[in-house]
């Protein structure tokens, strides 16, 4: 068994994998696909030295099959499709006591702070396991873990049926969050500055606007009727979204800061208080948006061969990363099964 | 009869006021005391010259009796203690008909748009008239409006009962808004810079602290026990108060942005995504709130002594001005009526 791993400074890896049976409490995962995002590039560039520990097997958007059960747990039996919440939180600090498990004060993001997805067998808690329905191709199911990133965004800013959302960068997240709230009986634009990327979500059906040449703040009143947007979506992570998200917000609009952003930002402060907008930060997933992700998928309401632009095998690993960092790809999948796959 | 009057470029006068009857649905009021707060400042220094149009009789925190009733005006006779509530709304725009009138896209704010209370007699819509009890005095009954402020931003941060606040600015609303959610069950505490006004926070039992001098987060963080507070009160319109606020917060809390920042502000986004932050604008006040301002005042849950600094005539509100500037007083009211009081 093989898997991938993170080395440190920049370098990666294919490495063997043993496989351990299960402990108490725990499935053996056979994964068929894991999803490659902006944090594992992240890792793969090295900003993230300080946090992780190496050699690190990454990789959290996963899809598989039950491998093997460990003592104790119940409710799957070896062969039932799976994918994995990459979750573990400690359950005793304030945030957790105040039910938001999901950003607990010590949270372990499993494929950061622990071992990841990239490998062809994964010893996992059951409790962060998630069932599949049958129907659902595991290709598709890599797709849950930024799918639920999109639902706890749309669920978080309170969209409701009607709303009209500009979304700001229309990379794979930004692109899951139009999709999920036009589902959610939205209207939405997209804000992308690179070509390729308008093509895409224009293919989806979705309006789409380049905020380097476009008058954003004309467009979106001349789109809202003179209103401004319900909500606005910052996931470009640039400066000058940020700047711009106050000005497209109608009076009590909302903002919701899904990117990371790696500095402080301008904001125009006036703004937000003579709308009186509401700013809200989202960050990553509830139990319950990630079984929405599962459910959406399940029911073919997410184009998700439209956003996976490439599959590649363990070893071509790099390649992908560096089709990634020059902004070639959208969602590129790892073939973690590859030849072993049942 | 007499008023005060903004001539322009930076100059007040005394000026005399033609009593017109009040026109059908109007109330006249014989003003007995009006407040003067920061927007008051904003006018006198010419920063809103842009905006007035001179020569403007200003004033717009008042309390006084019914002098004379238009017609068709019902529910009010001659005598009858009132405020006025500065605010005249469109009833058609986007944000009235979502029910936010208070924050209409066209708001007419009497004082600062149309004339407002430093005048003997002074002619409103008897829609803006808001009855007060009949034992509350009337110079109390001056704090209605920065009271109603407070109260809205109370409202608006959904402060609840045990809750930690920090106030950020220990100026008349700072301490309006410590004083109302001290009232609604919350553990309060203000940060000010000014040594003064420090030592008024302290004089009513509420926690205070030098932000220039202590380390806030730390303070915040034993205050709370490690969890941070469930609500900050950005009221200071400082840059370094907008960067301290985020860290203040902890997960899932909220900032509410009460003070009027000038230029844009830093803001650490990061921070604001990775513990699920809040920030919510508060502008002026609804009708609820404005009652509610009144039952706390009618009630004696605000000190209204320890704010009043002074007591001025008309003719002394330059030198009023003067001390306000110089940051030497909290609230001074100007006794309007002076020896026209009954």
């Amino acid at each position: 068994m093989k898997g991938a791993a993170y080395m440190g400074g920049g370098r990666l890896a294919t490495v063997p994998v043993d496989v351990a049976p299960p402990g108490p409490g725990e499935i053996q995962v056979a994964v068929a696909y894991c999803g490659l995002c902006g944090t594992d590039l992240h890792i793969v560039h090295g900003d993230m030295d300080a946090r992780v520990r190496t050699p690190l097997v990454f990789g959290h958007e996963t899809s598989g099959t039950v491998a093997a059960i460990g003592a104790g747990v119940e409710g799957w039996r070896v062969g039932d499709p799976l994918t994995v919440m990459p979750l573990v939180w400690d359950g005793t600090c304030s945030a957790c006591l105040a039910g938001h498990q999901h950003i607990c004060q010590n949270l372990v993001f499993v494929g950061i702070d622990s071992p990841g997805g990239l490998q062809q067998r994964w010893n996992v808690p059951a409790s962060i396991a998630v069932p599949l329905p049958q129907g659902l191709d595991l290709r598709t199911a890599a797709l849950v873990e930024p799918v639920a990133v999109a639902v706890h965004d749309v669920r978080r800013s309170g969209l409701q049926v009607g709303d009209h959302a500009v979304v700001l960068g229309g990379g794979p997240i930004g692109v899951l969050i139009a999709v999920v709230a036009r589902n959610a009986g939205a209207h939405v634009m997209v804000a992308e500055v690179d070509a390729s990327r308008r093509s895409r979500v224009a293919e989806l059906g979705i309006e789409v606007i380049d905020p380097s040449s476009a008058d954003m703040v004309a467009e979106v009143e001349r789109w809202t009727d003179g209103v401004g947007a319900d909500v606005v979506f910052e996931v470009s992570g640039a400066a000058a979204a940020a700047r711009s998200a106050t000005a497209l917000a109608k009076v009590r609009g909302t903002i919701v800061v899904v990117a990371i952003h790696s500095a402080p930002r301008e904001l125009d402060l006036q703004r937000v208080f003579w709308r009186e907008l509401r700013l809200l930060g989202a960050r990553v997933y509830q139990r319950s948006d990630f079984e929405r992700a599962v459910d959406l998928l399940g029911r073919g309401l997410i184009p998700a061969e439209a956003l996976i632009s490439g599959v590649v095998p363990i070893e071509e690993i790099a390649s992908a990363f560096d089709d990634l960092s020059a902004g070639r790809a959208m969602k590129i999948l790892v073939d973690v099964a590859g030849e072993a796959r049942a």
